[in-house]
């Protein structure tokens, strides 16, 4: 737990010197209680109650989510991808051990979800200290939770998930080959005929984020970036990019999307269908970054 | 120049604990160059080189703009408004001392512009020390500047304007009388028929901000909000509030702006038709912030 002095008060500052680029800009939340500090095999792992953005869970660092901002996040990774694909059943989730992934997900009619985390201990810190994230879904019975590492793992599967949605964290340690061509080409293959992934792919500005989208793009037949800002990221839009092989998300239009969404009479805070199609319009001057 | 020793450097710091409610992050910029640093009568003027965020401009310790970022800003503030109105003759910009907003008018063929910027001094640091905000636009022969408080001055004009841009500060200091209701009256009664106001409105997310937008919905028949993310602001999504007397917005639609923009053939970097209905979008979440 690293905490910095910053007038009068001893502050959490995102640890950004480890990334191949450092953000330019230094930012920092007032920890009101700490709750976990701890060390796993992979990385650091903190939990904290922060002045104004709620808990924060930070890894190595670096803030992964903030109970007030992370709905965004997890329900715009999610709902987009289920929405394109209409009706999966057998769905793979790639990291997300805080459970906010499989929240969402867990809000629709599926009927596997398997979830590879590679980190048991964030799954378990966050049960105890993010309740709000995974609201009991670790429970579901439709639930597996393998810990291992999903580079390795996903080689099992073949044509076998109607949805991979990759929840990882940034280009950086254990999570590094998650961003690469050949495990790309790896979900591509895990998918079935009719699959959708849904890749968190960073902010637009950030170079292994473009390298990924860039890469996902030549691997899928189909892809489509789309934005969204997340408070808990705050220093550019978040991307995130659906794939598949055989759906033209070009071809699914606002009318598809919301009778879908209507069916499934689910709730949602930040996704509406209105917001899907708002937030695949890509600013002019963001395009040079989205590959 | 309040400069705070942070990891072995000199940085700035936002000072956002003069407002209301000081926001619960803290964030800083490496300042490369220290170019001015200056009091004017009505605050603190500071523009420094950053790292990452180009040339910074700081009235009393909070960041007005980034070279980086401020064309996001700048063009949707002036460019839905113009789109909706067609075709503005006389406009009015009231602050916007450092040019931007100016620059983005002048690209559009209107009669007269009128700036009305209370602190000559911002105008004047602006042109030496941010040339890339107005680009020469001071120079131009439509404009008239008059160093002024806008909240008097606009009660000499009735029925005058086609366009009114509120390029104000946030709500403290000189600019408070210009988030009022009593002073959104005004600009109504100075708007001619047809004529189209624009403000800026703030985070989603502050009080102040929330009030304005409110008091501009109560004060004008129709009034609309839309947002945009702007990197040097990076702690929420940013609201823009356009209002008329007599335009009903909603029933403006995307082939009329998309057939107004391209006859008017200018370039713009963030802002498209396309940009302009996706901003439209308010996520649900949102709403309860809006008003």
């Amino acid at each position: 737990m690293n905490r910095k002095l910053f007038s009068g008060s001893y502050w959490f500052f995102e640890d950004t010197e480890k990334l191949d680029e450092p953000s330019s800009p230094v930012w920092g939340l007032l920890p009101q209680e700490e709750l976990y500090s701890g060390k796993s095999p992979y990385q650091d792992i903190e939990v904290f109650q922060s002045e104004g953005y709620g808990r924060v869970l930070a890894l190595d660092g670096l803030v992964q989510l903030s109970t007030e901002h992370e709905f965004v996040y997890h329900e715009m990774l999610t709902h987009p991808a289920i929405l394109y694909h209409n009706d999966p059943k057998k769905v793979l989730i790639i990291g997300g051990g805080d459970g906010g992934s499989l929240r969402e997900i867990a809000k629709h009619p599926v009927e596997e979800i398997l979830l590879v985390e590679i980190d048991q201990q964030v799954i378990e810190v966050s049960k105890k200290h993010l309740p709000s994230l995974s609201q009991g879904a670790f429970e579901d019975p439709r639930l597996t939770v393998i810990n291992d590492d999903a580079a390795n793992l996903i080689k099992e599967y073949q044509g076998e998930f109607d949805m991979i949605i990759s929840d990882c964290t940034d280009a950086f340690g254990a999570s590094e080959a998650l961003w690469s061509a050949p495990f790309y080409k790896l979900v591509l293959e895990a998918l079935g005929e009719g699959g959708v992934a849904c890749f968190q792919t960073g902010y637009f500005k950030e170079t292994f984020a473009r390298k990924g989208r860039r890469e996902i793009k030549r691997t899928f037949p189909f892809s489509l970036v789309y934005r969204a800002y997340v408070g808990c990221f705050p220093f550019d839009e978040c991307s995130f990019t659906v794939a598949s092989k055989t759906i033209d998300f070009g071809t699914v239009g606002y009318a598809e999307i919301a009778e879908r969404y209507g069916r499934l009479n689910i709730r949602t805070y930040y996704y509406s269908p209105e917001i899907h199609f708002a937030s695949l319009v890509i600013p002019k001057c963001y395009e040079e970054k989205c590959y």
